[in-house]
């Protein structure tokens, strides 16, 4: 790679792209960096530069190799089709084009063969990407039937702004007892998305549909509950998963243990489980809590824990990139 | 009723129990107040009278009619035995005699008949009582036979050391941005009671067996997971109900509207739907995000948030005695 650029530079998952391109030694040769006006003239530091951010303009992107869009799906929607007439590879980070039959949906640990010849290759949902690198083995050896999961998403996911609440708000409460009626800060809440005529919200219908399509397993059952909790980063899912083959406990925990991305914190004598504070800023997703379900057979409990800035967002777009390049 | 003992008086669901027993106007003569050496000498404010905090001494309890125990499973398995040789009525809030065959677990719009000519009472685990509440009338309609639930529990639930925990390391991050490793301030974490050698938690246990003893339904299949969030009052849980007999969505919609002690919160043409804040000293359970799960036939999921310190403790004890002194 040599040129790259990284539209919705400023938001909080491009913010965090452009450090872990730094931090893993992405080869770049030069970067771009572009925003909605709001933000244009703000300085972006990367490798000791500083690189201002520009308005999305396609003539400044008729060069590149690769370009990460960590965009709402509107905007991925409006500007990718420009991009494509250009050269680049482009890695989506929006829920624009995931769904289409003919665009790679892609956790690289489970998928990533799946990439074929594609110039645009999507990368999934927070807690789909979360999800799938924990069950991907699982669902390999024993054949997941159904899940039912429950989600804990914190504010972080709802962008700067949703977490600039959680703070506000908690500051406002420690200090004079008051909270606003719909507050983010110390308070439960459904996701807040927009709702189907089947009255699943739009986040939950992401996490159903994409754990299928990256999984390639049109047929698995899935009911998700997805809600966000007063946490300021790392999303937690309490997830039961039914198989239609048995498994003694013991083999499921040693297909966890060997899990790719995935790191065992289940440790019954001590009480040590995994925590959203314990996921935040690390790369692999932690898994906890693993246990029988006695009220079906062949149905196992998990509590899976990951930081959906990185595994979630930036860090699965960058690893899609470096299997690229390794390909090569 | 004339002569009311509270045990345990100074900790978070004892105060409640006192503040309802004022508001509710349930008949008191002279009311005493128990609680630990460390909070004996204490006033406590009861119906514009200042009651001091005595230590227990069974010798103060021989002319009482009713005495709460708002105390831990073992403060009560110690002194229960003590009053059962007096005349009183002993409601017990802890888990010290749930699950024994003998004596009735109630939650009055459930199973009040269960009472009988017991003099030991046991009012159930926070969790077990909103879930049960929300439940039993489509269970009498449709028959539960499988639960899969998540909680999200307040801080206030595991007492005012939690709570003050959370406010104080809140405060701790918001103006020097540190947080302990074992966080409760802005972390998801899991319920920290010990654990049986099937990996359930004793938290989700009780929930589990509780349930089944609350609804007589010894069959129902349950998975429960318990996990605390940052929240200060009211528990939500997320649960998967599959039942044996088939309903449409608007049929279990009535069923639930139709349910002593529940509130439906369920609108998805604006989004809104029940928070914790909603639930927070609100005397009936909010029940909301009630849709079919399209993983299963026959199956339900719904969103429940209620006052773990109201219904989910001192409001529900203060109920049983409401119904005593109704059927006298």
């Amino acid at each position: 790679m040599r040129n790259i650029s990284v539209i919705g530079a400023t938001g909080i998952v491009g913010k965090e792209l452009i450090r872990l391109l730094e931090k893993r030694n992405f080869p770049v040769e030069r970067l771009q960096c572009f925003a909605s006006s709001k933000s244009v003239g703000q300085m972006i530091h990367f490798k000791g530069k500083r690189i201002r951010i520009k308005p999305f303009e396609i003539a400044h992107l008729t060069d590149e190799d690769l370009i990460f869009f960590c965009t709402s799906a509107l905007i991925s929607k409006q500007y990718i089709p420009l991009c494509l007439k250009t050269n680049a590879t482009i890695i989506d980070l929006s829920s624009a084009f995931r769904q289409e039959e003919k665009i790679p949906l892609i956790v690289p640990e489970i998928n990533f063969e799946a990439v074929g010849r594609y110039r645009l290759i999507a990368s999934p949902n927070c807690v789909a990407s979360i999800m799938a690198v924990c069950i991907a083995n699982l669902h390999k050896h024993y054949t997941i039937k159904r899940i039912v999961a429950s989600t804990y998403q914190a504010a972080s996911g709802g962008g700067t702004d949703l977490l600039q609440a959680l703070l506000k708000q908690s500051k406002a409460y420690l200090s004079s007892k008051t909270l606003p009626h719909d507050t983010v800060a110390f308070n439960t809440y459904l996701h807040n998305s927009t709702h189907f005529a089947d009255r699943y919200s739009s986040e939950e219908k992401k996490i159903m549909d994409e754990l299928k399509k990256i999984l390639k397993a049109p047929d698995i059952k899935i009911s998700v509950t997805a809600v966000r909790v007063p946490v300021l980063r790392s999303h937690s899912i309490s997830m039961n998963l039914q198989f239609a083959h048995p498994f003694s406990l013991s083999e499921a925990e040693n297909v966890l243990q060997n899990t790719k991305g995935v790191v065992l914190k289940n440790d019954y004598e001590q009480s040590k489980f995994a925590t959203s504070m314990d996921a935040t800023d690390k790369e692999f997703v932690f898994c906890s809590r693993i246990r029988l379900d006695p009220s079906l057979p062949n149905t196992l409990e998990l509590w899976v824990v990951g930081d959906q800035l990185l595994k979630g967002a930036s860090l699965n777009a960058i690893q899609i990139a470096e299997k690229m390049i390794e390909k090569k």
